[in-house]
């Protein structure tokens, strides 16, 4: 008897009749004799009008009230799928993530999972019950209820695997598996069977919203083995989606590049003419962490007479943010710079592959095809199996293409 | 500074612009130095969606299901009001009945009140806080939770202020006091300054939807002060309302009834020809009690040749339910009887007043003003300081204007 831990996302759910064909789908894995714990979103557009309740009220909401209403979309959906498996025959109980005690630290609408207990959910499961727990959210030690910020629901199923080490931690998307680039901007993009728990790390923090990030994170950290699947197909089916892997000799050979992502919602700020002294990095990213604001690239270009020119980018949303943090930090005399400027016309576009760590001249190629059509890149940022371009964004959808047929990522690997 | 506890309906709530009407109005009571502590009901309609949603997943959805689903109503308008009262520069924060451990038994959809933990509230009260709190609903010895059943949000309110010794106990809806009647059927009906504990919980009792039974009920065994006002008058306003008193002398000698009140959701079922033996009541009445049916008036008539009529009536919506136990009871041979009949379309009228007590006649007056204009009487139940009559239901708003006028309720006490 295989645990398996499935979780369906907001469209997943968002209708009465998408919950029964969701009960459906859990029901058939429930009759082939498999322990199930099932991680649900809100309703699709719920936790959204839910927020959009709190703005009208405030345009500074506080985090712990905002969190406390928008935790409620999953705890309508848990309640409501256990009853629609009920109709069916199952047996079935809902938890919110307070009552399991998904256990997170206090950073209102961006908490991490700290532990997760296992017993209620156990006890069920060795009474056939088919255990649905809200994702998205927990609890802090005061038992204030958390959320883990958007596309949380794939951290807490992830964190719900590892917690009660179960066999498969299946992810039910609006697609069918990963694809070598978004099929919306190549139409010959191509499912991958397999891709490599880092190749997905990098896709995922590269903005492919196929799996968020920080679950991805947490299944690499205790292993958890993830499928990304369509929730679209019939239950029956058994259509393989994409397995993510832990063993690179699972990947074959041929296959150096497996995927171009990419980012819009980026922005870029430079501070521009700051001091080259050792610490600088810390005095200009250390207060922008402590508000709690996300980093993704940092550049710090080699200096002249003593000064740098020193980039990052952040998300859109916190754009505003972290520029006021620079702002209030240069106008208090922690640090000089010449100016800071920012650009959220910008986007990120990324050549993904663990086969480049053997492979020469991967960047190289990249940058000529851009070249070629005149895209003028503005920060690079490397890792050993990414490549990361900064662009500006009108050229986003052409650089993407330009990239997967320079890789031939349409072409079956051999 | 006195402790105020406010409870605010679905229609005080109904929208953000309501909302915001209440964050004023407790804001007002807030800066006349009060220490607040406010319980609201789910926007108006919300706690039917979501009913409705597991209704059409399900014919007889899990109890425990639905309270996880209904209970999320409060959730988000206790955090909307927080937001609200923040937005006006005061110190607020909400709690689900879970988190302040209003701690409930385990009857699913009408949970009773066992306990509530005082701690996290006395601490906010003391820092300053408002402190903001789901109506309706609890958590029941496992965690799991519950909700109290339709209007609990009144009882939730008085347990607070019971619990937390509270100076007032002050429920907002949308009228402006208890009344003589249903000003709508009786255009002349008064506003009642005061009335006592014992005459509001007949007229709860008897359908007056002001208050819910069991928060009058609460309210009497504790001894809190409760006060019936409209949350539709100006904040500042002061209006009076209607004061719930427990000391008889208040109450002015010469008004010997308070009010008619009556109950259109009532159906009758009547065991014809039992046997007259003892425990005959017990006998059927106990199986309808085991099934969590509610029997309002019960009815026994002397009996004659060892046989009795055995009548009760209990809800609309569990008529059918009670009809089919008392059916399984027969048919298993737990007592024998002639017949037995249920009727849907009745209604049952009451006069509730303390001065009944000490003055004669008010039941012949009564009797008397009905036959004069033919209506029959059914069923007849008399308390100390009411008398209830059941009639066809097609005489309800007549009966209630009769009685009114015979009363002469219109007119002011001397």
């Amino acid at each position: 008897m295989a645990l398996i831990v499935q979780k369906y996302g907001g469209s997943s759910v968002g209708s009465i009749e998408r919950i029964r064909n969701v009960a459906r789908r859990v029901a058939y894995h429930a009759r082939q004799g498999n322990r199930m714990v099932v991680v649900l979103s809100a309703m699709s557009g719920e936790t959204n009008r839910l927020l959009g309740l709190a703005k009208e009220l405030s345009d500074h909401p506080d985090p712990r009230e905002l969190d406390a209403v928008a935790s409620t979309g999953e705890q309508v959906t848990v309640g409501l799928l256990a009853i629609a498996l009920q109709a069916m025959g199952l047996k079935a109980k809902s938890y919110s993530g307070g009552q399991v005690r998904v256990h997170t630290d206090s950073a209102f609408t961006k908490a991490r999972i700290l532990d997760i207990n296992r017993g209620n959910i156990e006890r069920d499961l060795d009474n056939g019950v088919i255990v649905v727990v809200t994702g998205f959210q927990g609890v802090d030690k005061d038992g204030n209820v958390t959320t883990l910020g958007r596309g949380g629901s794939d951290t807490s199923a992830v964190a719900l695997a590892a917690a009660l080490e179960a066999d498969e931690c299946q992810i039910y998307t609006d697609v069918d598996g990963v694809y070598t680039t978004d099929p919306r901007i190549v139409h010959d993009a191509r499912r991958l069977d397999t891709v490599t728990f880092e190749e997905m790390l990098e896709m995922a923090s590269l903005g492919s919203k196929v799996l968020q990030i920080r679950s991805v994170e947490f299944a690499g950290k205790y292993k958890v083995k993830l499928r990304v699947l369509s929730s679209l197909d019939d239950p029956e089916s058994n259509a393989p989606g994409t397995l993510i892997t832990y063993e690179e000799n699972q990947v074959m050979e041929e296959a150096i590049i497996s995927g171009i992502a990419y980012a819009r919602d980026e922005a870029k700020i430079s501070v521009m003419g700051v001091e080259d002294r050792p610490g600088i990095a810390y005095t200009l990213l250390g207060p922008v962490a402590d508000a709690n604001i996300d980093v993704d690239m940092i550049v710090q270009n080699i200096g002249e007479s003593g000064h740098t020119d020193f980039s990052f980018t952040v998300n859109n949303t916190e754009f505003d943010k972290a520029l006021a943090v620079l702002n209030r930090e240069h106008d208090a005399g922690k640090f000089k710079a010449r100016t800071i400027l920012g650009d959220k016309n910008i986007c990120k576009v990324s050549v993904v592959g663990i086969g480049m760590r053997t492979h020469a001249g991967i960047a190289s190629k990249a940058f000529r095809a851009l070249a070629e059509e005149g895209i003028n890149i503005q920060m690079i940022s490397t890792s050993e199996i990414k490549i990361s371009v900064v662009i500006e964004e009108k050229y986003l959808e052409l650089a993407v293409r330009i990239l997967h047929k320079a890789f031939e990522l349409d072409k079956a690997p051999a």
